[in-house]
């Protein structure tokens, strides 16, 4: 396949072209474009410019509010929501996360309801963000349904990402960004459209069957990863990124989306604590490097998000690549 | 196996009178004895008396104060401590749950640090109490090491169970307690004893090659569930309920243990968020209730717990069964 190679310069650019082209004011496509920026940075492209059509989509069909203006308001003293004003959620991501730093910082941990927004993004930015600032995060969010409940065989939950950042010493932070889905909806359409099949545990057909075939998946439901457990996991992100902070979950999200190819409206929640104060001050970092010493002190381990800074200054120095086609349809937005 | 059966009156008669004849005082006795009691009722036998001899080792060797005074001091406007004065983790529970609960409505969202404290008991007990309360539940802990990391072979996590409960209308809360290991330690102890084999990706032997052998696993380390995407969670848990509330990790843990065949030292991570202050009034027990009944919808669906719930009943009409050798072990305490 045929590709393009750009800079990260170029990346932000073309994604600013693409996303004002479509009726994102500068604010909006600024915030959106930072988070497929920094996927890109880090070779994590499934959330790079790959996501670019489908925001594109929902600019469009008028579905999403490019000029969205996200507004902050107390919930309770350690609770902040911010509305995303029909937005994307990078916006309202953009405007809540000093507040709930601040907010965690005074009374030691602290939650943001992000709602009514467009979610299309990765959440380890956002997550590994707030660790920057020395902060404990963990983020959920849900989507369409997609994923089968626990002894289920219908599409009911989301993909489900449960993200958790912790802030190291002198370091990036670590961070991981799970699906509670067994695979990412984008690998099943990858794999269909290549035609190869998927491991064991991916996904039942529409008659409940399992199976490796990822057209047959795409047509039944996707499982969770891990069986049970995580099916309960996936409940567990439904009601908290949905019903906890009034927000639709994933059938209800179906129900009212207009399915142009963009995300479905719905909500996140984002925890932040301050481990200075949880922990009583007791060297809560330095103490986490040991336990971080324990894991590399074993052959074949690394910390999650190791290899992404592995790739990152490469990718700073000499661009990344991305294939033409979704180049070319990128530009044609322009 | 010769059995023997119990009223759940004689489940918390047997209990108080093996504890307080172990060096409890009453207050004490009562706690941790609640905690078996609720896991009896509930067929829950991992947690049930199946525990006590492990309590009651540690009471004899003087490892753990079975007349622990815990006291609540704050750490944040969000945050509360229960030092648990080197008691079993139920006493401290049981101090620290009320003031939680208060600052949780106060605030919309708390964390409780439980520390120094030995923790044995079923997290499940102390979730459902809280969404009894109105509250969203989720705790964690860990233990020693007995889990392999992400990609490593050797024990380093203890099996870090996380609880999640969520309040709901006239019925009894929805909960579910998983390890984040593959399989309970119990089970592998279990099948080692009467000889057969585990299934796949429990374990691997002490040279980290996998193995359905549980003698083989318990020389080497157990595996989390769901391969790397539950290591990762393993790993959360650990950060969670260790260094961020300045407790130690697994591995510290097994380094101060005395091995009297009772729990280790450690702390627990609980917060309890109020889903009205979060979802500012907008039905939310009502709301998850459809979430609930889309789950239940499937065939092959229940919800966690209520197989729990099912059993409760009869129990408490019925009594229990435990092993006669288990019966006459906590009588020769007595």
């Amino acid at each position: 396949m045929s590709r393009t190679r750009l800079s990260l310069d170029d990346v932000h650019a073309l994604s600013m072209a693409a996303l004002t082209a479509c009726g994102a004011d500068k604010e909006n496509a600024e915030a959106v474009t930072h988070f497929m920026w920094a996927a890109e940075r880090d070779s994590c492209h499934s959330h790079g410019l790959f996501r670019l059509p489908g925001y594109a989509a929902s600019l469009k069909s008028g579905k999403v509010n490019g000029k969205s203006r996200p507004t902050v308001e107390d919930l309770a003293p350690a609770a902040i929501r911010c509305n995303g004003d029909n937005g994307f959620a990078p916006m309202a991501l953009k405007v809540g996360r000093d507040p709930l730093a601040e907010r965690a910082r005074e009374t030691g941990i602290a939650a943001l309801a992000i709602t009514n927004t467009y979610h299309f993004s990765a959440l380890w930015v956002e997550a590994a963000e707030l660790a920057e600032m020395g902060l404990v995060a963990i983020a959920m969010t849900s989507a369409k349904p997609m994923v089968a409940p626990a002894g289920g065989t219908k599409a009911l939950f989301g993909t489900n990402p449960l993200s958790f950042a912790w802030p190291r010493v002198n370091k990036p932070p670590m961070v991981f960004d799970m699906a509670t889905a067994a695979m990412a909806r984008g690998e099943i359409m990858v794999a269909a459209r290549e035609g190869h099949t998927v491991h064991d545990g991916a996904g039942v057909d529409k008659d409940g069957n399992p199976t490796n075939d990822p057209d047959a998946i795409l047509e039944g439901a996707q499982l969770a990863f891990g069986g049970t457990k995580g099916a309960l996991l996936a409940l567990m992100v439904e009601l908290i990124a949905g019903p906890l902070i009034g927000q639709p979950f994933s059938v209800e999200q179906k129900a009212i989306d207009n399915n142009d190819g963009g995300p479905s409206t719905g909500g996140e929640f984002i925890l932040a604590i301050d481990p200075a104060r949880l922990s009583g001050n007791t060297g809560v970092l330095d103490h986490a490097e040991k336990l971080f010493s324990e894991v590399l002190a074993q052959e074949g381990t690394r910390l999650p998000a190791e290899r992404r800074y592995q790739v990152r200054a490469g990718n700073e120095a000499n661009g990344i690549d991305i294939p033409t086609t979704l180049y070319e349809t990128i530009k044609a937005l322009t």
